[in-house]
C-alpha cells in the first residue's frame, strides 16, 4: 500500500518525527520504531519517539497555548473544529488508508471511524455556541448564583491502536472548543494516522489568525510517554483509553498529584437473546459485534447469553454464518474479517480457547490461524465461538479476538445475573421483542453497563450519546451528552449587588 | 453542657456504640475512644469505634439494602429525606448543641450548620421528582437514544471534624435520594453528631413501610477506617472531605480498583479588595470569613490581596476590629469565636506565624493563647493578621487557624496571579465596585477556583450551587446543581423499534 | 355533609364571602350564587360573586404584591410554599371532603386530587433553588452572555369544576416559587374548596414576615369574571382549564392585547389495545380511565380501539365488568363511581348516546339514570360503552361524562390513524407487550397527544412531568419538567466586560 | 445593481415567480408586483405574487413532506442545514447584494445578516443530535417517566423587510432540523431575497436524496397572503415578524384555531447611560444602534436615558458624531446611513419629530432629507436626536426611522422606570462601570425587556441567545438557547414495564 504522504507531514532523514508541537516537528529523542502493519507484517514506516522529556516540552508548549486559546471565544474555536471536519471530509479516503494500514480494519471499518470523526465536529461545533452553564435562585436578597464553565488546561489523551484516530477525536474536537490545548501519546502501533490527524489541525488552524498552533501536539512514544504525561500535573486532563492495567496505572498515578482523568478501558460485553427477539436481526447483530474490527473494539461482543430454548438454533445458525465469514486481506473487496494487530493477540485468543475448553466449553468453530488465503506476515484467524456451560474464569476477563462465549440461560433474572457477573461494565445489548424485558434491561436493576442497547448490537455507538462504561471500565464518558464538561473546570459564583452583607442559611454573626 | 440524649442511641456499658448498621448498634470491634470536646477539654463521652471488619460489614448491610432501595421509586426516597427535615427542623436546637459541643462552633455558626441540612433536604426532595436523563436524536430512522441516570450503589463518606454533620448530610441526603445506601466514616471528634444524624435517618425510615433501615450506616473509627472503606470496591462512590495528604491517599488507593471518588480537600481561599470596594462590606466580609468557626472552614479566608493604595487603610482597620473580637467559651452569649479543635491545631497556628515571620512577614495583631477570660482546657486563641511582603512559601500552604495574610498588589493581573498562585483551588472572592473586574475574576482567565464569589466572603456557600474546588482542592462537587449525577450511574442506550439493523456511521457491513 | 369550617373563612350575613384578596374578604359585587352539590342536588352554601370590577382590584393587589414578591428570593418563597404543603398535608381530610360534596368525586380520587397539591408543593420547593438560566458561550472576547428567569407578574387562573383544587394547585404552587401573585377564577361550581385552597396559603404566609398576603385571591363569579381576567392586561399570564370554547375566547381575547396564555382544554382520549396487551392490566386501566370521576376528567377515557381479534372478548369483559361497578352516593364507602355534575351533563351523555346510535353505533351497556340507591337530586348515570362501525362524528367531540365508544383496527397503522382522528389532543394510551408497538406509539409518528403512555390509562399523570395537550387541548403545560418557564419571563443579557466594542456577525461600522 | 442572476431562479415571461413550493415555481394566482429599490426608488424586478388559494396549496405541499420529513432522523436533517450553510458561506456576496438592493443596508450589514445565517446553520447542525428531551424519576416502581420532542408540522414564516434573510433563516434553520417543512411569506418589498434563500434549500436538498423538496416553499404576497397562512390549521405554527396591530391579528386569529404562534414585534428600545459608563465606547454603541440599518431593525435604540450631570456632555458629543455621518447611496464606499424603505417611513419620521416639539421636545440635530449626494428616488435622511423633558406620547410609540430621544434621569430607579414606561419589550441596555448598577439593570426588578446587555448597544444580538421580548413585543423567542422546543410538540409518557398497575398519588380504585 502506498502511503498518502498529502495527509503526512515530510520525513526527515528518512524517518517520520516522533514529536510534534505545533508546526513544529522532530525527531523525538527517544529510539526510532518501525510499526508492522497487521495486514502483512511488513514495516510500515520508520518513525521517531519521543521521550518523557519532549513530552514535557509538548505540555510547556501546550500550556503557553492554552493562555492563549482560553481567550478566544468558543464560536471561533467552534471555526476550527469547522475547518478541521472540512478537511477531515476532503481526505476521508486518505486518512482511512492509514487506519487500514495500521489497524488492518476493513475500508469500510476505516471510513466509519474517520466519519465519527466528522460527526464529532458537526458536534463540537454546534457546542461552542452553548457550552452552558447556569443561573440558579439565590436565598439571598439582591445576589446572583451562577455557574459558569471555562477552559481546563492542557489535555492529555492517550489512545489505544484499535481506534487510531476517532478516539483522540472525540477527545480532540470537544476539548478544542472546550478551550483546551491537546497532547496526544498514540499507541506506537499507529503513529502515521496520528501525524495524519494532528496534519488536520494544523492545516485548519494555519487558515484562521487567531489559532495559536501548539493547541495540537503529538508525543510518539512507548509507555514512559504515557507515564510522563499521567504524571505531569501540566496535563490538567488525562484521557485514558486502553487496557485495564494501564488505567490503574494512570488512575493511580493522576490521583496522587490530585489531577482529573477520563478513563475508557476494557469491556467484555455481553448481549442477552431472549425467545422474543427477531433472529434474523440479532444474527446480524451478533456477528458485526463479535468479528467486526476482528473483535477488536473496546465494545466488541464477548459473551452472548441465549435462552435455553433457544440456544441451539442459535448456535447452529451462528456456526453456518461464521463459516461464510470472509477472512483475509482487509484491502481485498468483500473481506469482512481482517487480521488481528500482532502475534501475542493470536496467543492470547489461542489460550483463551485452550482456558475456556479445560473450564468445560465446546468449540463450537474457528480458533485456527489462516493457512492460506492471507497475507502471510499477518495474523488471520478464524473467528470462534466457544459454548459454555457456565461463566467461568476464562469467560471474566477481556480476550481482545473475536473469540465469542455463548451461554444459557433459563429465567430473565438469570441472564441478568450473568450478564451483569463481570468485573467489567462497557457495553451491552439485549434483543428481544417483549417491551417489559426491554425496559427491565435498561432499567435499574438491568444491565450495569455505560451503554445498554436494545435491538442493536454491542458495538458501533453514535457519537451524540455519552460513551464510556462502569465498574473497570474505568467510568469516563467521551463524546456527546455532557461529557464536555470534563474539559472545563467549573465556577460557581455567588455575586452580591445590593448594600447588605446576608450570610447563607440565615447565620447572623456578630451584630 | 449537658448531653441531648434524646437524638442520640442508647448507651451500653456506659459506652455510645461505635458501629451502627441501620437500627442495629454495637460497640464496634475497635478500641474505645474518649474524644475531648474543643471547649474546654473535657472528655464528651466514651464511644466505641469499628475495625476494618465492622466496615466490610457495614458495606455488606448496605449492598443488601441497595438491592430493595434502588427500587423504590426515587419520590418515595425524596419522602423519606422530606421526613429527615422534617425531624431535623424539629431537632435543630439539640444537634446544633452537639456541634457546639464536639466541634466549639459558636451557636449561630453550628445551627447554621444544621439548616444547610435542612436546605438540602429541600432541594433533595424536589430532585427526587427529577434526577433528569436525556432523550437524543438518533442518525438512525426508527431509533431512540436515550440516557437514564440509575442508582450507583453503597456510598462511602468520609468526613473532618470542622463541619462534622453538613457535609455527611450534602453527601447522605443526595445520596439516598439517588439510591444510594450511605456507610459514613466521621471524625474521631465527633462521634455523638454523627451518631445522632444518624437517628434521625433511623426515625424517618421507621415512619414509612418501604425503606430498608440499612440505608444508613455509621462506622466510627481512625484512619484504618475511612482506608478499609476506601479500599472496598462495594463503596462504588467515595466521598472524603479533608486534608490534601489524606486526599491524595483515597485517590491512589480508590484509582486503583478503579473505583469512583469524589474529593473536597483543603483550600488556600484569597480575596482581593480594589479599590472601588465598599470597604465597610469587604472588611465585614473579610472577618467572617477568617475568623468564623476560629478559622477552621475549608472555606476561610486566608490570604487578602489588596490593592497597594488602600493596604493600609484596611490594615489599620482589620487591627481595630479584631481588637474587639470576642474569643471564648462558644456557649456564652455574643462570643463569635471559639476554640480551635486543639493542641496540634495551636501549633501549626504558632509555627506558622513564626515561619511567616522568617519570610518577612509582620504580625499585625494577635496569634497568643488567651491567657484568661475562656476555658482552660481549650485552646483559644487571637486571630492573626501577619503582612507578608510576597507570597512565600508559608502562604501557600494551608494553616487550619484564623491566621490571616496580607498581600498588596498594584496592576490587577498581578492581584490574579498572586490569587491563583498557590496549589489549592477552592474558594476565592473579590470585593470591587467595578463591574469589568468583577467579571474578570469570575471569567476564563480569572479565578482559578471551584467558587469564585462577587462582594461576598469565601465561607458561607448556599446549597443551591455546586460546592468543590480544582487543583488539590480534588475537583469534587457536592449539594446542588448536577452534583447529584456522582451518585449515580449513567447508562446510554440505544432502542431498535424498526425491523432494520443500521449501522451507525453509515457503515455497510456484509450486504 | 357537615361543612368542615375550619377551612374555611368565616360568613357574613349567611354568606361566604365572593372575593377574597389576600387577607380581605368581602362578598363581592356580583349577585351571590346557590352552588348544588352534585350529590344530591342540595344547596352547598350561599355564596357571594365578585363583579368584573372586582376582578380589577384583585389584580391591582396583586400587582402591588408583585412589586415586593419578586424581591423575595426565590428560596423563600419555596418556603411558603413548604408551608401550604404542610398545612395540606393536615387538612387533607376536610379539603377532600369539600372536593367530595362540591364535585362529587369519591374519597380515594378527592385525597388523589389534594395529594396533587401536596406533590406539586414538594416539587415546587425543589424548583425554588433552581429555576436554572443558561450561561452561553459569547462569539465576542470579554463577553458573557446569560440567560436569567425572573418573576412574570400576576397570573390570572380559571379553572374547571372537575379539577377544584388541583389545576389551581400546579398552578399557583409554582407560581408562586417563580414570584407570581395568583389570582383565581374557580368554577361557579365550587367555590367553597377554592376558599379552603385560599386559606391555606393565608395561614402559611401568615407564619412568615416576608410574604404580601395579596399574593393569593379568589375571584367567584361567572363567565363574565373570567373575561375581565382576560382582558386585563395586569394579567401577565391567563392560565386557564376548561372546555374548547372557552378556550378559543380566552386565546383570542388574550390575543388580542398580546398577552401570554396557557391552555389545557378539552381531550378526547384514545388508547389502543393490541393482541399482545396484558388483558388483565388493560381491563383495570379502561375501567379507571373511563368511569373514574363519572368519565368527568379533562383525561378520561372516551375512545377504545382494539384489535379486531380481541374486540369481542375485550366487549364482552368490560360489559361483565361494568355490570359490578358500584354506583352511588360517593360518600359511601365502596362506592367507585359518582354522580354527573348536574344535569346538563346528564343530558349531553343521553344526547350523544342516541347520536352514536343514529351513527350506527351499538349500546354494549349503561346510559341508565339510575333509578334507586343514589340520592335523589343527583344524576347518577349507568357508565355506558357504545361499539362503533366507525369514528364517526358524534365521536369526534368530547361528551363529558363516562361514554366510551369501542372502535376496531385492523392494522397499526390503521390504529394510529384512528386515534389521531380528533381534533383533540390531551391525553393517549396503548397496552401492548410489544416493544416495537409500544415506541411506535410514542414516537414520531405514533400518538399526537401531550401525554403518550404505555401500560398505562390515560388519566392520573404524575406531577413530575409537564401535563398539557396539543392541537385543540391548546398547547399549554403545567406541573413538572420546564413549565415553571411559562410563569417567568426571560432575559437574555449579552454582558461586555472589555474595553473594545466587537458586533456580532463580525460586523464592521465605521472604523 | 445587476441582479445577480446565478442565486435566483429563471423568470418566466419576464417575471420572477411569486410562488415556489419545492421545485416548482409558477407565477401565482396573485397580481404582480413592482417592488422599488429603496436606494434610488427604481424598481428592481416585476415579481408574481400567490394568491390566498396558493398558500393552501403550499400548506399541502408542506403537510405531505412532513410526513415524510419527520421519519428522516435528525442528524440528517442536520446534514441539510450544514449544507444549506456552505452553500449561503459560498455566495455570501450576492446574497448581501440583493440584501442591500431590497432592503437599502449597506454593505457590511447585509454581510452581517447572512453571516447570522451562517451562524444560525453551525448551531442548528449541533442541535440536530441534541433536541434533548428529558427521563424523568417516576413515582411508580417499575415505571419510566419520559419526555420526547417530535416534529410539530408545517411552520408559516411572516417576515418584514428590514432583516429580509436572517428572520427566515433563523426559524427557517431551526424548523428544518426540528423536522418541519416551512411556508414563508415575506414583505412585498424584498421578493428577490427570499426567491434566492429558497434556491439555496433547494440546492443543498438536491444533493442529498432523503429530502423532500417541499420542505421549502414562498408564498410572495400581500397581507391577505399572511391572512391566509394564520388561518390555515395546517400551519402548525405561525411565527411572524412585524408590526404591533399586525402582531395583533395573527395572534388572534391562531388563536381562535387554538394553534401556535410565534410573535416578533415592535420595540421601543431604551439605554441608560450611567455617570460611571465609558463615554467613548457609549456612544460608538448608541451611534451604531440608533442609526445603523438606518434606525430600521426592529432592535435599534430609540431612547437614551442619560443622566443629569452627564446630559449635556452627551448631547454634545452625540451631536458632533452625528454631523459627521456618512449618508448616501449604501453601496458606495464608506457610506455608513442608507435609505430609509420608502416615502410612508419618511413621512411618519417627519411627523414623530414634529409631535415631539410640539410635546416639549428640542431638536437636537437631523430630521432633513438630503437634498443632494444621494440618489433621487430614495429617501435619505439625516438621523434626528431630539431632547425630551418627559417621555411623552410619541415617545411610546415606534418611530421605525433614525430618531432618538434623549431623556434624563436623576436616580437610579428614576432611570428604570423611564425604561420601563413603555408598552414594549424587546431590547434594552445599560452603560456604566458600575457592577451594582450591571447587575441591577438586568435583575428582577431591571429591564423588563426580552434583551437586556450592559456595556453593549441595543442591537446585533448573537444567535446562541434566545432573541426576542416581551409586552407588546409578543413573547416569541427565536434563535439560540431553547428556542427551537418552539417548533416540535412534546409527549410525555408515562410507560409501565411492571405487572401492576399503580395509579398516581397512590389512588386506590376498587380493590
Amino acid at each position: 500500500m502506498d502511503l498518502p504522504l498529502n495527509v503526512l507531514p515530510a520525513k526527515t532523514d528518512g524517518r517520520f518525527p516522533g514529536l510534534a508541537i505545533g508546526t513544529s516537528y522532530a525527531a523525538g529523542a527517544g529510539p526510532a520504531i518501525q510499526p508492522k502493519s497487521p495486514i502483512d507484517g511488513a514495516v510500515t514506516a520508520e518513525v521517531g519517539t519521543a521521550s518523557p522529556d519532549d513530552v514535557g516540552k509538548a505540555l510547556e508548549a501546550a500550556q503557553q497555548a492554552f493562555l492563549k486559546w482560553r481567550a478566544v471565544p468558543a464560536p471561533r474555536r467552534g471555526e476550527l473544529v469547522r475547518r478541521i471536519g472540512n478537511l477531515v471530509r476532503e481526505n476521508i479516503d486518505d486518512l482511512a488508508k492509514l487506519v487500514t494500514l495500521e489497524a488492518g480494519k476493513i475500508p469500510a471499518e476505516a471510513q466509519g471511524e474517520i466519519q465519527e470523526w466528522v460527526d464529532v465536529c458537526d458536534f463540537a461545533v454546534g457546542l461552542s455556541r452553548q457550552l452552558y452553564g447556569l443561573t440558579i435562585a439565590s436565598e439571598r436578597p439582591e445576589h446572583e448564583l451562577v455557574e459558569n464553565w471555562r477552559p481546563l488546561g492542557p489535555v492529555g489523551v492517550i489512545s489505544a491502536f484499535n481506534f487510531p484516530a476517532a478516539v483522540w477525536a472525540w477527545n480532540g474536537m470537544v476539548g478544542l472548543v472546550c478551550g483546551d490545548p491537546i497532547v496526544w501519546k498514540p499507541s506506537e502501533q499507529t503513529p502515521l494516522i496520528s501525524l495524519a490527524c494532528h496534519e488536520m489541525v494544523l492545516r485548519a488552524a494555519a487558515s484562521m489568525d487567531d489559532v495559536p498552533a501548539d493547541v495540537s501536539s503529538v508525543v510518539l512514544g512507548a509507555a514512559d510517554a504515557g507515564q510522563a504525561l499521567a504524571e505531569d500535573p501540566r496535563a490538567k486532563l488525562v484521557s485514558a483509553t486502553g487496557s485495564i492495567p494501564m488505567g490503574r496505572k494512570v488512575a493511580q498515578t493522576v490521583g496522587a498529584r490530585l489531577g482529573r482523568c477520563l478513563l475508557e478501558l476494557g469491556g467484555n460485553n455481553g448481549m442477552i437473546v431472549t425467545p422474543s427477539a427477531d433472529m434474523e436481526m440479532a444474527v446480524r447483530a451478533i456477528v458485526f459485534s463479535a468479528v467486526g474490527t476482528c473483535g477488536q473494539r473496546c465494545t466488541s461482543l464477548r459473551r452472548l447469553i441465549v435462552h435455553k430454548n433457544i440456544a441451539n438454533a442459535m448456535a447452529e445458525r451462528l456456526k453456518k454464518t461464521y463459516a461464510t465469514l470472509p477472512i483475509g486481506d482487509p484491502t481485498k473487496e468483500g473481506v469482512l474479517v481482517g487480521p488481528l494487530v500482532g502475534e501475542a493477540a493470536y496467543k492470547q485468543m489461542r489460550d483463551s480457547i485452550a482456558q475456556a475448553k479445560d473450564q468445560g466449553g465446546e468449540l463450537l468453530c474457528g480458533g485456527d490461524r489462516l493457512e492460506s488465503g492471507a497475507p502471510e506476515g499477518g495474523f488471520y484467524v478464524e473467528p470462534a465461538i466457544v459454548r459454555m456451560p457456565a461463566q467461568t474464569e476464562v469467560v471474566l476477563t477481556e480476550t481482545f479476538a473475536p473469540l465469542l462465549y455463548l451461554l444459557e440461560y433459563e429465567t430473565f433474572d438469570e441472564a441478568i445475573d450473568l450478564h451483569n457477573g463481570v468485573p467489567q461494565g462497557l457495553s451491552s445489548a439485549i434483543f428481544t421483542g417483549d417491551m417489559r424485558e426491554a425496559m427491565r434491561f435498561i432499567g435499574p436493576a438491568g444491565s450495569d453497563c455505560g451503554l445498554a442497547n436494545v435491538n442493536v448490537g454491542t458495538s458501533g455507538a453514535e457519537i451524540g450519546g455519552a460513551f464510556g462504561g462502569e465498574k473497570e471500565t474505568g467510568g469516563g464518558r467521551e463524546s456527546g451528552s455532557d461529557s464536555w464538561k470534563q474539559y472545563m473546570r467549573r465556577t460557581t459564583s455567588t455575586i452580591n449587588h445590593g448594600a447588605e452583607l446576608p450570610l447563607a442559611q440565615g447565620i447572623v454573626f456578630g451584630e
